[in-house]
């Protein structure tokens, strides 16, 4: 088998990649989501998609190792859905209809979790068997990697690292409900919470203030040498910091990789997280190693690819 | 193959099983445990131990499996412990000398790991995939099992439950170092020290008042309904809950297997637990079981034994 394909289903597009096994991507493009009359289309669109790559590349099925498949949704070992939030699916055994449709091996993972494995594969944790990712987008994803395999958990809703309780004392809601959730201090819409309420806390000069404050804007500010959004950087790295310490020591990883849009701003974010980390970990795990995300957007379909190479 | 041995070394005893390998205990016993010279005769006098029950029942390499070791120390996959703290080794290749002195393929894994696989093969979590268990004993200890596996990390440190930072705000250390661990609010030395601390605090009148206060005395006093046992059990439930919810999140275990000293205490002690972990859970874990643990001391051999068995 020389060949598989990774394929990444978002809410707007699905990102596709026919990989060789040894991780080398031969081509990637993607196709739109047509979540409408429940999501009904989205496999047979992709299953299409696959077919006519493979009679463009001239591969037969016997080249091709299988297909993985990242899904925004809790997914679990037999490769079925309960539910999503934005394809229109409601209980679909994604892994069965797609092997039908396409007749080759079919894995399924959640999304965030087959990221994690994508830059174990071949980005930022390469190498390394026991990783934590986080990304830091709108909200707060993560996937964790056991032994080099993604934790998934018994109801494929393992690695929700948004959701841990960083302060038991907090007063506004996340959007699950609970209080005191991780992306609540350390998402973009988190850090621009922060922002907003510690704008309103004094009148500092800052030059942050007088705008349409958000989690760009601050790090912006943070490398021109702002006070105030040192402070808040301080105040998202503590939470995040202490996250990560308490993950460590259940985990007990190589390697913490850091990615997702606030990671954008790059080297110095890390330095607020760790020095945070540093502090609360616990000593077996003062040697984690934490870095940025190598693969940006292609971490799915590399992690898919992954998926079904087992 | 028949047979696997399972041996749980303790800083006193070793404790020793012959298993059928579908998980019958054949015959169980103990050993002292010399750890004076660096513990140079720990692993001799086992391998000794094991020849001497395999010539007492007619048995010959060929028809055990092998050796399954649980350790109080970091093991990592090749079986090396760094340093142990009451065996009175250093750097020691356990799997690799044990292997040379028996003549049988060793597997070795961290005590508080390999006790979480037993209950998951013959006690409470008989039957699950993943599950934590929480061994609240002098400190607190745990395990956790993921798709089968102890979750062990890069270091061989995984799943140090009790050093979960459950309480920021904390102002005492823990053994560790840290301030806040789970282990100084929910071990038995915990449960005494938030005892002595409510009954410091005002002169409600209990049964606790007068006496040299325990853990066992806590839970005795709260089951002759005694209201300030029920508050200082109240607050452990509070830590204990809060820190499994955040290990939930992560882990998405189907049980949460509860055993150790503290948990002879009964069934009174999983509703203190389960009612705040409800509380605070990620909607995807609600439904997460507690149990007690089943198997009390024969964990460790247990867990040892399936070790081997892969």
């Amino acid at each position: 088998m020389e060949y598989c394909f990774g394929v990444d289903i978002g809410g707007t597009t699905v990102k596709i990649g026919l990989f060789q096994t040894d991780g080398r991507i031969v081509d990637k493009w993607e196709i739109p989501t047509r979540v409408e009359n429940k999501g009904e289309a989205i496999l047979p669109d992709i299953a299409e998609a696959l077919k006519k790559k493979m009679e463009e590349k001239g591969l037969d099925n016997s080249q091709v190792s299988g297909v993985g498949i990242g899904i925004p949704a809790p997914v679990d070992e037999e490769g079925v859905v309960q539910n999503t939030a934005n394809l229109g699916w409601g209980y679909k055994e994604v892994k069965r209809e797609m092997e039908a449709l396409i007749g080759m091996s079919v894995a399924a993972g959640n999304d965030a979790n087959v990221a994690a494995l994508g830059e174990m594969w071949l980005g930022a944790g390469k190498g390394q068997k026991n990783m934590i990712m986080v990304t830091l987008g709108t909200g707060v994803g993560g996937g964790i990697i056991v032994n080099g395999q993604a934790l998934a958990g018994a109801h494929g809703a393992g690695g929700e690292i948004g959701h841990l309780c960083v302060n038991p004392e907090e007063t506004e809601c996340c959007g699950c409900g609970k209080k005191g959730c991780l992306e609540q201090y350390a998402s973009a819409t988190g850090i621009t919470r922060l922002a907003k309420k510690r704008l309103a806390a004094d009148d500092k000069d800052s030059a942050l203030r007088g705008k349409e404050v958000n989690a760009k804007e601050v790090f912006d500010a943070l490398k021109a040498g702002d006070d105030v959004a040192e402070e808040i950087v301080e105040e998202f790295g503590a939470y995040l910091g202490h996250a990560m310490a308490n993950l460590a020591v259940v985990a007990d990883p190589s390697v913490i990789v850091i990615g997702g849009g606030v990671s954008k701003a790059g080297e110095i974010l890390l330095g607020y997280i760790e020095k945070n980390f540093k502090e609360k970990a616990f000593f077996a795990n003062k040697d984690t190693e934490f870095v940025l995300a190598k693969l940006g957007n292609d971490a799915g379909i590399c992690g898919a690819a992954r998926l079904i190479l087992g």
